[in-house]
């Protein structure tokens, strides 16, 4: 089964939108136990488009399109397919019922220009779009599969999850090829590199390294004959890594660092709060990223001035003496956050985001305190890049503390 | 002149890295007046990338390739080029000598592996490259081009900044291509389509029209012969598309909501606090994204809970009659977000964050208020999506209604 990717749009080739669809189907794949050997970009030129569908066709038996179904004139994809297969193209009464339906749930009427969208050709049938008015279509032929869904991530996402990766996988039970992913903080890349050395060498599971923005990932991958085979490979594997590098772990897979501290907050039945200066909300907006967060997050106090500090409780003496941006009133804010929403535990981020120094510090330099009434405690970090980058690293760092003060909370209780 | 680009590498296949590389040059090529057609990303497979290879060289006059010149055995760009035009590589002195050069000057031998990115084919000429040990190859032949250069981004850029663009746009003065993206909020894709109907059909400037996240962009690009003409075609165009959507366009190319409401508290000397719950922080951090928002950003209170919306000012009461998610208690948290930090404009957002519905209300439905002091104006949402995309979709349009404010504030003063 050899399989193609086809991302349709000018804007692509123009370089306005980097194509995250053909990287997020390129990943999913391999799940399937289907080879991936072809990604290509092309814009919303019919000529070009039927050229690069056909020699598609002619080389891999299944095709995955994105872009090019919505309402406009310059969507070309369904004209395409029409075109390759020489085919023609009918409105269908069913889709057209439901795209209107999509705009009267949302007080609207249905625009001419949509009309587009409803229709077919006789070897294609309508795969459902529960996020936006494309349908995508399935089209089946020669043993051959073409797969269009629509270009926005969402939208396609959802519709590979929902609809077409279950129907491809019920179709190519076979081979598997699995992987996990084992996600760490505080370590180098070159630093994880040299600590799993032994490990990279082995071919099955085999292990790769790469750094993301949350901290360095190690992924496993096996090709086996059974999920149960590859299950046990996995494992085997995952447990060696967790030998070397235990304490960096704090997740893996699908594992956000916010969704595990919530899920260690709800166990633990404790209440956050948050008093964040450096990370301009951006604390508080990823640890509400979880669905539920409501349970244990009590809120949070951006505090951008030292007006702010001060109104949630941090004494204008401490700023005056050490400065905004210094240990002592990174453990004020953290008390401060426990203190002014009565939270359980309380986590406060001081630094420089950058790109200027402030108080003769430069950008990346800052303090996280977390303080849980028992325990206070406070790190320096100095990260390297941008601005969004030094907020998101110090989210993630805050994050981080947050985990290891929990597991602690745990480990006391058990003993 | 039409171009294509080649990304070679394995990863790309299996979903592992996003090829931002070809999105880069995708984006420097309009400036050269240079068309781009294709784009592909190809393994590393030497049979596959020669075929890939080969069809671009037939149907392109310049072929830009990233990847695959690394010292490892799949790096295989090299030898793909050699057996396309037939020829040999050989190990040239000097590339030899330069590589070794960077070896030593960190003081490190050349390890033998690296000799291989010392060669080069008779028709090749070599690119500098001081940022790592693989230089690019520029070969000439049949009137046709092709640039390999290496995959690490930070290496291709810089050998595309200094060594390959200027070479280009020496031989390719001339044709200039510019595009204008003209940013809105507030509209569907389609009622943007049909109110800009009659600019569609226009050949100079073309129009195309995207959504993003933070509403639905145009896109006006023409090809002139000068800089000068491309920048006239352009301005026609735009104001076109503005005197249609006027009100609904918040900014040009480059823009984000956050920059230019920042800007425009900067010039009218006013400061921001926000008070926000359904949008968790996300508020916050966008607007501290932008480089110098602490001159008008005071700070913001997550109140995530209703006894954070009691902390910074809101009436128990009001939350008790008419519910958290209310426009009443909306316009409270906007007042109390200006009083709490004694800011000149509050801006706040109570909602549904989902996947569940509050409060008999469903997820997506929200309230957002701005407050001058002057002026309180609440509007109600109903956005579709995840949590991550309400929140993001929340925060957009609060945006929006605060530029909105301000643009009225400029408008009364000007009166």
């Amino acid at each position: 089964m050899r399989a193609e990717i086809i991302s349709i749009g000018t804007e692509l080739l123009l370089g306005e939108t980097v194509d995250t669809n053909s990287n997020y189907l390129a990943g999913q794949l391999p799940l399937l136990g289907i080879d991936l050997y072809w990604i290509s970009q092309v814009g919303d030129n019919q000529l070009r488009l039927v050229e690069v569908l056909k020699r598609a066709w002619q080389r891999s038996e299944l095709l995955l399109t994105t872009g090019g179904l919505g309402p406009t004139e310059d969507d070309l994809t369904r004209e395409s397919i029409a075109e390759m297969f020489g085919e023609d193209m009918s409105v269908s009464l069913v889709l057209k019922q439901e795209i209107e339906e999509f705009f009267s749930q949302r007080g609207l009427e249905m625009p001419l220009s949509n009309l587009k969208q409803a229709t077919l050709i006789p070897s294609a049938s309508a795969i459902h779009n529960i996020r936006g008015t494309a349908p995508g279509w399935w089209v089946e032929k020669d043993s051959h599969i073409l797969i269009a869904m629509p270009g926005p991530p969402r939208e396609m996402q959802h519709m590979w999850e929902l609809e077409v990766q279950p129907k491809l996988r019920q179709r190519f039970a076979g081979t598997v090829i699995l992987s996990r992913t084992v996600k760490t903080f505080g370590l180098t890349e070159a630093a994880v590199d040299e600590m799993v050395t032994p490990l990279l060498s082995g071919t099955n599971p085999t292990l790769a390294i790469y750094a993301k923005a949350d901290g360095i990932y190690l992924r496993l991958t096996t090709k086996a004959q059974s999920q149960i085979d590859a299950e046990e490979t996995l494992a085997r594997g995952e447990a060696s890594v967790r030998s070397i590098l235990g304490e960096y772990i704090w997740g893996t897979d699908h594992d956000t660092l916010e969704g595990v501290v919530g899920q260690l907050l709800v166990e633990k039945g404790l209440s956050l709060a948050v008093v964040e200066s450096c990370t301009g909300g951006l604390l508080a907006a990823t640890i509400t990223d979880v669905p539920g967060s409501s349970i244990y997050f009590k809120g949070g106090i951006v505090a951008y001035s030292n007006e702010a500090k001060v109104a949630c409780g941090v004494a204008p003496g401490l700023i005056a003496n050490c400065g905004a941006i210094s240990l002592e009133v990174a453990r004020a804010m953290a008390q401060a956050a426990r203190a002014y929403l009565k939270a359980d535990i309380g986590v406060s981020t001081t630094g420089v985001a950058g790109p200027n120094g402030v108080e003769n510090k430069a950008a990346g330099m800052l303090y996280i305190a977390v303080d849980d009434g028992h325990t206070s405690r406070v790190i320096q970090g100095n990260y390297p890049g941008n601005r969004p980058q030094i907020k998101r690293r110090a989210t993630t760092a805050a994050l981080f503390e947050l985990k290891k003060l929990l597991t602690a909370v745990n480990d006391n209780r058990k003993t």
